[in-house]
């Protein structure tokens, strides 16, 4: 079964207060007719939390001492930083410019995810939504109201990772699909029993949606079609390995 | 614009001797007439191990007594850890039932790479490609004279990673694209220049395509069509993050 990754275009600008299933569903508006449950909604984690309203105007930050050290000859925004450590849980690296932190329900980024990139104003931030499963979970009822179609919908947001160099998209949020394929117990081709596959379908359809959403193409969005995924409402948030069982903390 | 992800059928089993160039072209002449050159063939690992002999039979493993250690209590093939052993560059973890290791120009992995499923025959394991991006690189050529397009090649693995759960397929080789894009320096949608923004266009190509080759499915390449990717031949190697810019080794 092929699959099809199409990019969402005419969202436009989000500000704080705008809603976004009205903003998604008029963009789906073409292709509406043909929206199938199986469709996957893949929309970057930018246009949620400006819709939600983590939106922070950086002059509005006084930084402490620590970030105002930290910023200090690496080029950082002391209030950028400010805003990191306030929204980390964790602080897992902090030094050589590198601040990387745990956020949310334990995902692992740098500066908790803070970006400025993309911005409807010079000098403001987004930080991540509180919760992007809910904010997907949310989402995919205003479309499922709005379009009379209950899709997949996933938060994507675009980490750097250890060992490998370049960036990538992740899952932050889902709703109305399992983030993780377990294989165990399936055979393979030659009927043995497949051990210790779990697939991270979610990133893997992040990673696919990345492809046709690149950052400075200003595409918030896209549509994945042609996947048959397991309807589930886990949630992003366990995709996040439990602490005891991470070897690389 | 759209991409699209096809499954490669028709394949089939895959014996060290095989010449991979033969089995893909064939399997790619339904669509022949109509391959460009902006397409992306990713050919799973394991099949390229196959085909150039990467093939070991546990059962020539006499393991060492650190294999035999490790393995008691683990649950696992002691012949098995010894050849991970034997591949791996560097352990970074060996406890807990887990071994991670650095293994060819420095991936980073479980067990060296070294899997058991999808075998043709039971106590056989395959180790990855001495050089994934040479395998790369000769398939693209290969089939640049068959077919006559100089496609974009990816060499393919199903890796863990640290955080966050579950398997993801990564690019180990590559051939004819580019493995980063980099967008230091271009603009975003306010005219923004976009910082520190390297894109893993590899290993987003390499997760797409594992949405259709499902390790249970027998499905061991795909086609991408649609991706603009860019020209260029540095390799998967590259996407080795440096040892001494790696904050978590």
């Amino acid at each position: 079964m092929s699959i099809s990754v199409h990019p969402l275009l005419g969202v436009g600008s989000v500000s704080p207060g705008d809603d976004l299933g009205t903003l998604i569903a008029a963009a789906l508006a073409p292709i509406e007719p043909r929206l199938q449950p199986s469709d996957v909604l893949v929309v970057c984690q930018k246009i949620v939390s400006k819709a939600e309203g983590r939106v922070v105007d950086l002059a509005t930050v006084t930084p402490g001492p620590q970030a105002v050290e930290f910023a200090k000859g690496h080029e950082k925004d002391a209030a950028l930083v400010e805003l990191a450590l306030a929204e980390a849980t964790e602080v897992l690296r902090m030094g050589s410019g590198h601040l990387i932190t745990a956020t949310g329900p334990g995902f692992i980024c740098a500066n908790a995810g803070i970006d400025r990139s993309n911005q409807n104003r010079e000098g403001e931030v987004t930080l991540l939504p509180v919760d992007a499963d809910a904010s997907a979970r949310r989402l995919r009822a205003a479309l499922a109201e709005r379009l009379g179609v209950e899709l997949g919908v996933l938060v994507s947001d675009t980490f750097g990772r250890p060992w490998r160099l370049g960036q990538l998209d992740f899952a932050i949020g889902a709703a109305g699909l399992e983030v993780l394929d377990d294989h165990a117990g399936r055979a393979d081709w030659r009927g043995r029993r497949l051990e210790h596959t779990l697939i991270a379908v979610a990133d893997q359809l992040a990673a696919a949606a990345g492809l046709v959403m690149g950052k400075a193409d200003g595409v918030p969005a896209a549509l994945i079609r042609g996947y048959a995924y397991r309807a589930g409402n886990s949630g992003a948030a366990t995709l996040v390995r439990p602490r005891d069982e991470d070897l690389f903390r």
